[in-house]
């Protein structure tokens, strides 16, 4: 079957691996119906991140059960599930605070679950799930039916983007009444306004320099755009608002956008970061404490949120899945990491 | 009069001073009924923080107010007040919100206004308090009945500790049922513990190796006390709690203190932080990305908090005063300093 396998720089290739099986009472073996590339995934791709030996890559699925552990029976073989991008052991102190992805055990995609035993990338036809029980979330609506809806992608977005907008959003006390800025324009920024509007902001404000982008932004729930950064974005954001934001969704990583979100926030106000940190700063601490800011975020506990989420994709009140805007054949999975390192694709859904 | 002037390391002095009087319309003269010595005061005093120049120092005081400018209607010339430790204009977006302390014309005692006016230090017989109108709290019971009843010190400490103490909680979460941890057995680690208690906290875990702290802690509300530190301290609370605590307040400012908070909370905990912070560290952006936990504190918006309290200070409900362990006349505030520098005393409160 095809397996995604990261083997450097630039060099992701969709091959030949052998067929996944349940190797332990928890596991469950999915047929995927639909991965997708994250943000993330293109640390490795560009070297960022080194790849120190090839290893399966991807972290976002939905697809059918094929075969479960005797200890499963969170869903049946046959069920139509979204599996989170992240799997707790739903028994550790943070699982059972609804922190699964800050689980005592936590265990992800492309490498080695808790017992070593091999776990594959999500970009590929089939994978082992471990932790199965606490992380499987069955779709009650048969997959002929969602397809015929058009709802795969949405439900796509619940295994981590939307899940991770919507933790964004919650982390940075977003409600209603508040007036919020979203930095980043990616397809996590794009979910954060979709998570802020449906929260009850009363202004999102989008800091995006791309026309497509702003565009869409502005569809999914974005009252207001801004292409300016640092100190001139600040100024356009208190422009705009009469005065800063109560909440910021970090929503890329980087230290310069963490330092805008931080800029943008009155005194008293919330930063809920979701971009993995890949700069270089820490949080500065008295400009934190002399505004009494709030900075709160990390890893989308996702399993906690997708049934909330998954409610609203069924009734149609959210759409995240706009934020695939190409969708590719599993084999030619190189071509939609390449789309996206080149700017050429927001994020690209693919189909085994 | 008598006012507090710190001239260098060690060197505090009760002087004779000009009288203040009253300069702008929105300024109160307040003759000082109590005031006190504050941790942070220690800073100057030790030389940590450096004194460049001769200046009034404290900021905590309660008092009578005795002139008023022509703005003034939040109080009335006789009114007994509480003053919080910093001034907020009271219409900027920060003070609107809630956050007075995160003022875009926050302005202290001891230094200058801004208009260029002088503000002494709360350790004086009297003080000009600037932005009066947004600042001052009457409080609605004759001072002779209050000091019959002892309450004076209580109130006292809500210009600034219980305050604070009370932010540390607020900013960490601390809710009912929550298991919290104060890290710090000052002044405002005990008012903290005070603070979890009253808001429903189920376990109070202080970190305290002073036997008479830690016993005034048990009074106070705390359920435990663990005396080890760092790695040792974490197992403690872990053995105690049967896992890590949901809150911490850090009510101490130094690197180490911030890394136990940081340490002893769960995934997807809170800590809130209000000792100001005098170490060289940053926030660790990595550990509270992993971790998922929630960050938050500063100064505390005092003002906003202190009718909430008082109705509590007043109904007996709680008893911050009992932070107090030394009273001595306004003129040895060089004794009461040494006092606390030496450990022998807590916290100090000084009668003009």
């Amino acid at each position: 079957m095809l397996g995604t396998v990261i083997h450097g720089p630039r060099d992701v290739r969709a091959q030949d691996l052998p067929e996944p099986s349940v190797l332990t009472p928890n596991d469950a073996v999915i047929r995927v119906v639909a991965a997708c590339v994250c943000g993330s995934d293109l640390w490795p791709y560009r070297g960022t991140t080194p790849t120190r030996a090839p290893h399966g890559i991807g972290h976002e699925l939905v697809g059918v059960v094929e075969e479960l552990g005797g200890d499963v029976t969170s869903a049946k073989v046959g069920d139509f599930v979204i599996v989170p991008f992240s799997f707790g052991c739903g028994e550790c102190q943070a699982c059972l605070a609804g922190y699964p992805s800050a689980c005592d055990r936590v265990t992800f995609y492309g490498g080695q679950d808790r017992d070593g035993l091999p776990v594959l990338g999500a970009q590929s036809a089939r994978v082992r799930i471990p932790f199965a029980q606490s992380t499987l979330v069955p779709v009650p609506v048969p997959l002929d039916e969602l397809e015929a809806k058009g709802l795969v992608p949405s439900l796509l977005t619940l295994s981590d983007v939307m899940s991770t907008g919507h933790h964004a959003a919650v982390s940075a006390n977003v409600g209603p009444d508040t007036t919020v800025v979203v930095v980043g324009d990616g397809a996590v920024g794009l979910c954060g306004v979709i998570a802020a509007k449906r929260l009850g902001a009363s202004r999102i404000v989008i800091m995006s320099r791309h026309e497509d982008r702003a565009a869409l932004a502005r569809e999914l729930g974005a009252t207001d755009v801004v292409a300016e950064r640092g100190a001139d974005g600040v100024a356009a954001v208190r422009e705009l608002l009469g005065g800063l934001a109560d909440c910021a969704l970090e929503c890329v990583g980087t230290d310069v956008s963490m330092e805008q979100a931080l800029g943008v926030v009155r005194g008293g106000g919330s930063v809920g970061f979701v971009g993995v940190p890949n700069g270089g700063a820490e949080l500065p601490i008295r400009q934190i404490f002399g505004r009494n800011l709030h900075v709160g975020g990390g890893m989308a506990p996702a399993r906690a949120y997708i049934e909330e989420l998954l409610a609203d994709v069924l009734s149609g009140a959210i759409e995240p899945g706009r934020v695939f805007d190409l969708t590719l054949p599993l084999a030619e999975v190189a071509e939609a990491y390449a789309a996206m390192d080149e700017r050429r694709a927001t994020k690209v859904l693919l189909r085994p």
